[in-house]
């Protein structure tokens, strides 16, 4: 692309820069043909001093004079949407020859299946999917458009539901006969489990993205835009709403309900039932508390003799 | 099943009312063909509304009349019951195609082995087993009957132990050669891990049940009639007691031992070495401490200045 | 092996026994053709009770003598060793005929790769190395020698790194296509993830070890001789020191920084941008203090009225 084709594409005033670009990078090895991005003076200045065709920076900061700046509202965003436009066909095959794919699964358009790959029966899946090696979309689960999944994965397996025995301790299985749908434009990380639903269906909500290892049981109900980093724990019949943010390793009780736009902190914990609520509110601990409680708390418990 | 033999099933009185069963469901998508059951009265009234074709209540909740209802002493079991009576075999091949069984391994009746299943050499497995795609049963592990494994989950690999070379600071591999004995009824959930013992054995008992992304070190003894929610972590050498219940995340510091009936709260942390006894005492924290105790050192902290 | 070649390997006195070992054991099922070691008295005295052809013990146990005993300076060790020079080829061919390679991966000799394993595009494997089951290197990951990794882990997938479109609330995949260098003798459990570099790599040192279900996020640098246990969770750009010991199901924020020789303990947390240093120094909690605080302040908080 040109520096002029990539201004138009990120929205930036005119550039009067020449050069061809092909690739993202960072500046320390970038060359006439990457774009690199810079945050703030600092890193605008070692940009400018690197070899870059093309460099994304804020309005804001335009004291220094380049023919190949950019000038950009969030550099960095724009950075993902040069990389975005110029991502490049691999060349593999869209299903390699390893995956298993059920008769009665229903595959969308451009769907790519790595090595080893099992979609079970009447799953189904949108256009544009992408599902790594080893990963497995069990019986019956839905996904939408642009839906990206990890090597590993899991999804749609039977929950973790049991009915005990009072007179002999044994437990039985739960009926786990549920469905599990995972709404367009979700990203799921390696290694990731999301359980179908019980009776009823487990949902993730479009634009949704989930980091490696995380645990979403059967029946939760995820929004949209909602960011889940590793190793997070989602007990059963959980609702989290749009635009959540979950740290690593927080953990969710069963039956806990996640207003819009929370921010829940590393490692912290909601107990079974409770709701937190709160648009860009940040919670902190277990039991989780709003983050200046929590840091409150902290101070006091040091102080003490 | 016709509703008399649904009743006969699970063990309740005679009921006037016909009707071919052929699934369970929720109330809100009930059909004449599907049993649902309701916990309390106001699930009953729901149930009664339905189309139901069976309602599973309470003895004690005989104010409401429909020749529906059967009554039963535990309608959420009872219609577990019914679930896995009604169960119907999906028509696949027990054996998929692409699922690797090593030579050397025993294979019981009616073992049923998805796609890119891994069976290791000298596994075994009894009768009436099912493991899920992409899992691996590692070189030697011992699986009793009807145990089943959902996908990705590895039993039986090389434990974590290492001794340390005090000179050069290197580790070298301690001897993981023991063995895993899974016994009968046991079920595992996807991408859990457990290994197998060091020089002896790691076991886990009869009629446990392990949710995803659980870990269980070497060596360790879990109990029988066990519950363990996903993302628990045991340390190597643990034993746990028969019908211990653990929620999400625990975490077992190694040579803990958890006595029988003991119930470990979400994320709770028990140290190395550590015991903790007492039948359906609950403990929460790190460390963790009876519910009690924990409970009034959360609101002491809240209330200092 | 003859008693005479162990007391060789292990660097023990030589003696006068004879023997043909085969194999390491606990004394409980130790044969003639076993050796056994002992860290103690105790130990010893059941060794020497035991039909083990060789015991490996302390030099200053001297008390009780015994042909079959061979007398080293860290006899755990020493059997750790003896047990590597033991290990017999199982045979198997080292590469299983479902393992997929990709035509421009290259592997060095005498490479190990189990059933279903998935080598990606330009990804490299040093000598020697063991890749287990259901396991997958990532496009362009590089592996040094004799680099083990346990069945389902995922080397070098894309990292979890977002910008947020600040009108729609939309999120945007930021590049990841650094890459992932795994040094010589690593050693990686199961179902364990290592995600690729954004734009830089993510490193891990020479004879780090690291156990099942760990997560270890984009651009982070893994030390030299780190021990990780199980679920321990590095977020990304991390920089751990060589000798770091994790236990369990740590976290770490993102850009933390873990001095050379620290010992994290289990379920231990430490915020984003924070240092924690002192060679041999133990830190407990979240978030993370000196040992000695952390207890302090468990009883301070318990002793309140």
């Amino acid at each position: 692309m040109t520096l002029a084709e990539i201004a138009k594409l990120v929205g930036a005033q005119e550039s009067s820069g020449a050069g061809s670009l092909r690739r993202v990078s960072a500046a320390g090895n970038a060359g006439a043909d990457a774009i690199v991005f810079a945050q703030d003076d600092a890193a605008l200045r070692t940009a400018v001093g690197s070899a870059a065709g093309a460099i994304l920076a804020k309005k804001s900061d335009a004291a220094i004079e380049d023919a190949r700046i950019l000038w950009v509202k969030d550099p960095k965003y724009a950075f993902a949407v040069c990389a975005r436009a110029l991502q490049q066909d691999d060349g593999e095959p869209l299903r390699h020859a390893t995956a298993v794919v059920h008769a009665t699964a229903k595959l969308g358009e451009r769907v790519r299946l790595g090595a080893h790959v099992v979609i079970e029966a009447h799953a189904e899946l949108g256009d544009d999917c992408s599902i790594g090696s080893c990963a497995t979309i069990c019986r019956g689960a839905t996904l939408g458009n642009r839906v990206v999944v990890q090597p590993g994965s899991v999804l749609g397996a039977t929950g973790f539901g049991y009915v005990r025995n009072a007179e002999t301790g044994e437990y039985l299985l739960f009926p786990q006969q549920g469905g599990l749908v995972v709404e367009d434009d979700v990203e799921i990380g390696a290694n990731t489990t999301i359980d179908r639903g019980a009776l009823g269906e487990t949902r993730i909500g479009k634009g949704t993205k989930i980091d490696n290892q995380v645990h979403i049981a059967h029946n939760c109900r995820i929004g949209k835009n909602v960011v889940i980093a590793a190793q997070v724990g989602i007990s059963g019949s959980c609702t989290v709403g749009d635009g959540v943010v979950m740290a690593g390793q927080v953990g969710l009780g069963d039956h806990v309900t996640i207003g819009p736009g929370v921010i829940l902190g590393g490692a912290s914990g909601v107990f079974p039932n409770k709701t937190l609520e709160g648009p860009g509110q940040m919670f902190m601990g277990v039991p989780a508390e709003p983050l200046k409680d929590y840091l409150k708390n902290v101070a006091k418990v040091r102080r003490l003799k």
